[in-house]
C-alpha cells in the first residue's frame, strides 16, 4: 500500500497553471501533488560565446530550491556560494531534455533560458520540472511566432517526465517524498510524444535492479508519461 | 498623476495569505499589488556561534529574487557565487527590523529564520517582505507556544514597513516600479505598532531633498503602515 | 556624561590631511578622533560597461579595514574570499553619496574610483569615509581642470557626513566607538551644502525611536555637518 | 564499421595495473585502450559529520581530469575555482556505484576515498573509473582486513561499467571519443556481478531511441561488464 | 648612475615609527624612502587547529596593498574574491622569516598574527614589511612580558631584510621601483642579527647571473641589513 | 649517512619519459627517484591580454597534485576551491624559470602552457617539474619548427633544478621528502646550460645557514644540474 493510498499506477493530482507571474515570456506553475515549481522561460536575442555566429539557437535550463521549500531547511545555494552538485545535474537533465526536442537551427540566433524553481518540494521536483518547463517553452516561442520573429515552430515534439521506483517490492508511478526516500531503486524517464526515450536514469538506492523489474519501471514511466503529455495539451488548449 | 492612478496615500491592493506553503513553521504569500513575496519562518533549535550559551535567541533573514521575478531576467545569485549588494543590504535590514520586536531572551536559545523570496517584483519588495515575514514570525511563534516550548510570546509589538518617495514632485505612498525607478527620493520606513520607528531609510536619488519633504514622506508612511499593521491583524486573526 | 567629555552637539577633532600618499590623484587623510580613514580618488579614462557610449561618467567606492583597524581583529576579508555585507553597504553609501553631487554628464566618459581604507576605527568609519572622500575628489577633478581635461568642474555642490544618535537617552552629535556600541538608536546622515539630505539612514538598536527624537537628531546632524563643510572648505584652500 | 575497426561487441584492450603509486591504500591504473585513469583509495579512520556516532562507514569519490589529458587544452579546475557540473555529476555516479556494493555497517566508522583522475581522454572515463576503482576499493579493504582492523569484507560484490551507444545506426559497445561524440544515442551501465544494474544512464544526444534500441545496448552492455568483471578478477587474482 | 642619485651601497631614508595606530598590541610604520607599510602585531590566546595541545606557539603573517598604494590603481583582493599569487608568496615569506627568530615552545600556546598593509609602495615593499614586522613582533612580545603573560623572551635574535639587484651592470642596495622594475636580477635577503641568513631569493628577470655576481649582491645585503638592524634596536630603545 | 644510503653529491636515479600521453605537443613524465611527474606543453595560437598585439609569446605554467600523491591525502584544490599559497609560488617559480630561456620576441604571438602534474610525491617536486616541463617545451617547439610555423628555435639555452639541503649537518644532494622533513636549509637552485642561475631559493627551515654553507650547497646544486642537462640532452636524442 502505498503512503498516499495512490493505487501503483496512479499519478498524483497534476495541475498546469500558465502565465503564473507576470513578467517572463513563458511563465507555469506546475503541480505534482504537494510538489510546486515555478518555470519561466525567458528569450533572449543572444547565444553563448561558443555559438556566435553559427546560425542557430540555444535552450539551457536553470535550477534551484527555495531554501524551505523542504521538510526542513536547506542551506540557500546564493548564500553557500555554489550550486551543488545534485543541483547543477538536475539542470543540466532539464535543458538536455528540452534541447532534444527543439530544432535549434530553426530557433535562430536566440537563447532561451528556463528556471525551475521549487517553492514546496514533495518527491519528483526535476520531472515536475521538466514537464512544467516545456509548456512555458511552448508558451515562449508562441510569443516568438506571434512577434513576427519566428515564421514556424521549431519545436519538434512534446516531451514530458515522470519519476518510478520499487516500493516495498512493488513498481510504482510517481514517487512522492515518503516512497523516494524509502524505495530500493528510482527510476527517472524523460519520454517525447512519439513514445521515444530521451533520458533514462536509474539508480538502485539500496538493492540493484533485475532486467524485469527495469521493464516494469519502464512501463508505468510510458503510461505516466502519455498521462502528462496529454495534460500539457489540456493546458495549452486552455 | 500616478502611473496606477491611484491618489497620492494610497496603498496598492495588499493580501496576506498564511500556510501558503506546507513545511514551514511560518508561511506567508505577501502581495504589494504585483509585487509577490514567499516570507517563510523555520524554527531552529540552536543559535548561530556567537550566541552560544548566553542563554537568549536570535532571529535572521535572508532574501532572493528568482531570476525572472524582473522585467528583464537578472543572473542568478547561487550561480555566479555570490549575493550581491543589495541583497545583502536587504537581508540584513528584514533581519533587524524583527530582532527589534522580539524580545531575545524569552525566545531562548533557539534561533528562527526568516527566508524572503520574491517571485514577482514590482517595487517595495523589501518592504513587503518586512511586512509579510511579521506574520509568518508570528505564526512560528504561536506553533512554539502550542507545542509548550514557549509558554509567553516574546513578541513585543508587530511591525511593518512601507516604501514612500517624491514621484513627479508630489510625495506619495508604496511605490510600484515605474515610481520607483523614476522618484527623486525614495524612503523605506519600518514602524513598529507603537508608532515609533525601526528604521528610516532616505535617498535622494536625484536631488536632495528638504526637511520639509521628509515630514511629508513620514506622514504618508505613517498613514499607510497602520494600514499595512491592520491587515496584518486580519490575516493573523482569519 | 559622554564617556569622552564632549558636549552633546561637539565634533571630535576633525583633521583632514590632502596628499596624503603620493600616487593618487587625490589623497586624503581624515580623521574623526581617533578614526583615521585615508581616502583616494583615481581618475580612470574608461566607464564601467553599462555605461559605454552613453557619454556620461561614473563615481564609484570601495570600502575596507586594515584586520588590526579594529579593537580586536578582524579577518582579512581579501583572505575570506569575499566582502561582508556591512562593507558592500558602506561602500555603496559612500559612492551614492558622492555621484549625488557630480553632474555626471559634465564629468564624461571617465570613472573616479575612491578607495576609504580604515586604519583606525573607532566609531564614524561611514561618515568620516564620505566626509574625507569628497575632499579626495575635488582633488582629483581640479586636476582634470588643470590638465585641461575637463573646462568646468562637474560637482554641484560640497557633501559630508556625520552619525548622530540617543546615548543614554541624550541626543548625541559623532558617535565614537563607545557611543556607537550602547547607543539606542544611530544615525547616518548625508547632506550637502544647500542644507538638504542625501541619505538619512536610522536604526534602532534597542528601542524604536520617535519622531521627535528623530529631528532632535536630524537638528544636532545639520549643526555637524556645517562644521564639517567649513573644515573642508578650508582644507582645500590650504 | 567503427573508426576503431573494433566489431560492434568489442571492448578496447584493457588493462588494470595494480599498486601503480605507492602512498594510497589501493592504487590502480586503468586503462580502456587510450583512456587512462589512476584511480586510488584512501582509507580515513574518521566518517563524514552527518555519519558520526552512527557506527557506520562512508564510500565517496572525487573525479578529476589533468588539463591536458584531451584534445585540446581543459581550464584547470582549481584554477577555475570550481568543479564543473559534469565532474561533479561523474564522482557521485562513481560513489554511488560503489556504495551500493559495500555493506557500510560491517566497513564499521571509518570512510574510504576514492580519486579518479584522468590522465588520458579518449572516452569512457566516467565507466573506466569505476571499473578501476573497485580494484583499488578492494585492495585497500583487503589492508584493513590484512591489518586485523576488519574480520570480514563488506564487499557483497564486484561492480564494473561500461559505456555503450548507437553509432551510424548500430548499437555498439566501450565508445572511444570519435564515436561518444558522433553517436546518436549514448548509455552508462553500471552492473554487479549478480547481474543486476545499480545505474543505467541513457542519453538521446540526437535522435530519441525506442525501447527496442534500449534492450539491445543492455545486452552489449551486459557481455561487456562480465569481460571486464573477469578482468578485475584475474587482477586481482595476479 | 641611480635615478635616486644614491650611491650603490646606499639605503634610502629608513624610518621605523612605534605605537603608529593605537589598538593592535604592536603596531609600526617602517618607511623604506617612498615605500610606506604598516606592520601590526595581534597577539590571540590559541593557536591554528594543526598545534592544538602540542604546548608550543605559532607565529603567521597576511599582507595585503592598499588599492591605490600603487602608480596605477590595483583590483582590490576583497572584491576579487581571492588573494592572488604574489601577495600569498609574500607573507608566507614573512611568517618563515619571523618564525625563523622565535623560540615557538618559549612562546607558549598563543598565536601572534601580523598584518603587513602597504600604503604607499615604491619598491622593497616585502623587505620593509619584514623589518618593521620585527619591531611589531618585539613590541607585542614586549608586552606579554610586562603583563607576566611570559617570563623570558622567546626572540632569539632580530631579523631584518633588503632587496639588492644588478641594474645597468651594476650591483645596488634597496632598489626603489624604477630600479626594481628595469634590473636584471633581483635579490630579497632575509639576515638574522647572527649575520647568518634566513631566506635568500634570487631572481634572474633577464640575463642569468653568475656565482661572482651573486657574491658580490650578497656582500651589498649583509651591509644594509647591518645598517637596518641597527635602525630596529634604536627604534625599539626610543 | 642519508636515508636512501646515497652519497651526499648522489642524485636519485632519474628517468625522463617523452611522449608519455597522446594529446599534448609536448608530453613528458620526469622521475627523480619516486618523485614522479606528468609535464604536458599545450602551444596556444593566442596571447594573455596584456601581451596582445605586442608581437611576442608567452610560457606560463600551472602545478598540481593529485590528492593522494603524498603519504595522506591532500585536499583537492578543485575541491577546496582555490590553488594554495604552496601552488602559486611554485607555478610561479616554473614559469619564470622558462621564460628565462625563451626568447619570447621569436616564439611569435603565441602562448606554451606548461602543466606540471604530481603523480607521486618524495620531495623535489618543483626541481623535477622544471626539469620535465623544459623537455616538454623543447618538444612542443620542435612540433612548431617542423610544421613551419617557427623558422627557428626561440630557446636559448636549456635549464633544468635541483634541490640541495643541510641534513644532520651535511650538504646533500637531492632531497627526497625524508631528507626535505628534517633538514635544516632547504635551497631550489635553477640553472642554465651557460652554469648562470635563474633563480636561487634557500630557507632556514631551523637554524639560519651561513655563507660557507651556502657555498657548499651551490657546489652541489652546479653539480647535480650538470648531470640533469645532461639526461635531458639523451632523452631529446632518443
Amino acid at each position: 500500500m502505498r503512503p498516499s493510498n495512490r493505487r501503483p499506477d496512479e499519478l498524483r493530482p497534476v495541475r498546469i497553471t500558465r502565465h503564473y507571474t507576470c513578467h517572463a515570456e513563458g511563465s507555469v506553475l506546475v503541480e505534482f501533488g504537494n510538489t510546486k515549481v515555478i518555470c519561466t522561460a525567458t528569450v533572449e536575442e543572444s547565444v553563448p560565446p561558443f555559438l556566435r555566429g553559427k546560425g542557430q539557437g540555444w535552450v539551457t535550463a536553470e535550477y534551484g530550491m527555495l531554501p524551505r521549500s523542504t521538510h526542513s531547511r536547506m542551506r540557500r545555494e546564493a548564500a553557500s556560494g555554489k550550486q551543488g552538485g545534485r543541483t547543477l545535474e538536475i539542470q543540466r537533465l532539464i535543458g538536455r531534455s528540452l534541447r532534444a526536442v527543439v530544432d535549434l537551427q530553426k530557433l535562430g540566433e536566440r537563447q532561451i533560458v528556463i528556471d525551475c524553481d521549487v517553492i514546496q518540494a514533495d518527491g519528483g521536483t526535476r520531472t515536475a520540472s521538466i514537464t512544467g518547463a516545456f509548456v512555458a517553452l511552448t508558451d515562449a516561442i508562441n510569443g516568438l511566432i506571434a512577434a513576427g520573429k519566428l515564421t514556424e515552430s521549431p519545436i519538434k515534439e512534446a516531451v514530458a517526465a515522470i519519476s518510478v521506483g520499487v516500493f516495498e517490492g512493488t513498481p510504482v508511478l510517481d514517487l512522492d517524498y515518503p516512497e523516494d526516500s524509502a524505495c530500493e531503486t528510482d527510476m527517472n524517464v524523460v519520454m517525447a510524444e512519439s513514445g521515444h526515450f530521451i533520458e533514462i536514469q536509474g539508480t538502485a538506492e539500496g538493492v540493484p535492479f533485475s532486467r524485469a523489474e527495469m521493464n516494469a519501471l519502464l512501463d508505468l514511466a510510458e503510461k505516466g508519461i502519455r498521462e502528462l503529455l496529454a495534460l500539457q495539451q489540456q493546458a495549452l488548449a486552455g
